[in-house]
């Protein structure tokens, strides 16, 4: 990978330290995409972290010190806490600056964030849709956005060169950018994302639960297809709680249609009517190809997980067969 | 890879060339496990695609064919279709050899195949653990089975050795062999795998259908979770139709106490119960653990899903940082 020429941003203060910021902050310093990084943290034990991993140029105790001089800022924290530092960096932030931040909700974070953001600066909510189950400092890796979408909702009034500064930000880092309204995002991402979480929160719950099948017997038969639900289901408590809570009234929507299709296919199947499943069953596969076509998932069986080898050790004799 | 010093049985027959039963030949072969192996399949086109790949030894037309000396035979076709092969293949069987399949179902399977088998054969019904999203005679592979469990439902008056012989078989494949009664199996496998095959196919239904959302932007932004359900939503729609309806009291039984959780976890959400809500995920990240924890699936973060490298090509000037 080669550097940028000249960097898009002077200094990017990165306010979170986790899984996403982490990540920014790492692609950032290998594309060279701003001068200088300065990165902030709530918990001393994070900045710490980040200090010895050595992936921002400044470590500062403060959201005040982090913004001091910054021509970017990105508030990496979960959706439920954005209003909070709006309202704490508001009144330093630097003339001209771009305020964006990384929430999987866009509508509430406009509606927490903007009221207390000058108009001196340009607000542009951004979401990169990349993600694992893994979260904290650590976590992070410089590749995460590298041929994901980021989406920017920017407000009607956005300053048009500050949405196309931060898109080329988030081109840098490997992303494609798409704009759209916060709304509408927020319902795209109820069924791509939320919802899928929120089913797989709840299955991984059901099957801890049971009375007759034991835990021990779930994580041993998991390879049967839970075990594909339990990734999402290991996805940031905080982040995920807060998005649930900020985009409500979408992920209820989907929740609707959603029960409403399971109904039609617990009737099918009780009925015995196999050609409605199998005619399901049909088309979602097809789905499941367009995902793969466009890149968005790897062709290899089983996402390309590694299977091992081979057992090595021959078997003893008395299994050899009988007629030699 | 070692080979077996001497192979399990003498001859392998297989009635069905999919996933699995190409998986068990390449398996069986790469181990020495049998000392011929015998394929035959209904359709022309996989018998002559089998020929092709060449992972047996014989490929033959008939399921008589397939039988004749066999002292092993495993039936591989969808779980609806196990009866009337066991009604075909039952005069015709060897004295003394055993008789299995790979269905996904057992109570059904034992109910379909036991009144066509004479009492000269061993009949163990098997179920591997194990598969991919891909169908087919070309989508096996030798290392499908390892570290993955096979499970054997005897019935109560099954030969002991003929049980010990072909766990010996799976273990050779690669697998860990656990054994216990059908119905038991039914309602565990309902759970770590049918109800969630089930969830799957709905989600990604639901997805496809919405008027405000297009499918092009469900597939562009899969990434944020639901392209972990479409895997899974891909799986091979005929045995997935029987399995429904071979399993239908189990699965009803899973769904209904995911319906009542699914309503907990909306209730939380429409009340505005974070602390319900984080109390939860916490809960669900700490069996992803579990699972990792026993090998049954990959650490990596994604599942181990490979993440391409950074952009190569430098921004074009315009976005250069200001004050330089």
């Amino acid at each position: 990978m080669s550097k940028l020429q000249q960097p898009i941003y002077n200094r990017l203060a990165l306010i979170g330290a986790g899984l996403i910021g982490g990540s920014i902050a790492r692609a950032a310093r290998a594309q060279g995409a701003a001068r200088s990084i300065v990165v902030t943290a709530r918990s001393p034990a994070t900045r710490k972290r980040v200090a010895e991993l050595g992936f921002a140029d400044q470590v500062v105790e403060s959201n005040a010190a982090a913004i001091d001089g910054a021509d970017l800022v990105i508030v990496c924290v979960p959706v439920g806490a954005c209003g909070d530092v709006a309202r704490e960096i508001g009144p330093h932030l630097m003339k001209g600056a771009t305020v964006s931040d990384v929430g999987s909700v866009k509508g509430a974070v406009l509606r927490d964030m903007a009221p207390h953001l000058p108009p001196s600066v340009h607000f542009v909510p951004a979401h990169p849709v990349a993600g694992t189950e893994n979260s904290g400092p650590d976590s992070g890796f410089a590749e995460l956005f590298v041929n994901r979408w980021c989406i920017l909702t920017p407000p009607e009034n956005a300053d048009k060169a500050a949405i196309e500064r931060l898109a080329a930000f988030w081109s840098a880092l490997g992303a494609n950018v798409e704009t759209m309204p916060a709304d509408h995002h927020d319902l795209v991402l109820a069924v791509t994302s939320h919802l899928p979480h929120l089913i797989a929160y709840t299955i991984v719950g059901t099957a801890d639960e049971l009375g007759e099948v034991t835990r021990s017997e779930v994580l041993k038969f998991s390879a049967g297809g839970f075990r594909d639900f339990t990734r999402i289901a290991a996805s940031d408590p905080t982040m995920w709680r807060d998005v649930f809570l900020a985009n409500k009234d979408a992920v209820l929507e989907m929740l609707g249609r959603f029960s409403e299709d399971l109904s039609g296919l617990t009737r099918a199947m009780r009925s015995g009517d196999g050609d409605a499943l199998f005619e399901h069953f049909t088309r979602t596969r097809a789905i499941r190809r367009g995902i793969v076509e466009i890149g968005q998932d790897s062709p290899v069986p089983d996402f390309g997980r590694t299977h091992g080898g081979l057992p090595a050790e021959p078997l003893p004799r008395p299994y050899a067969a009988d007629n030699e």
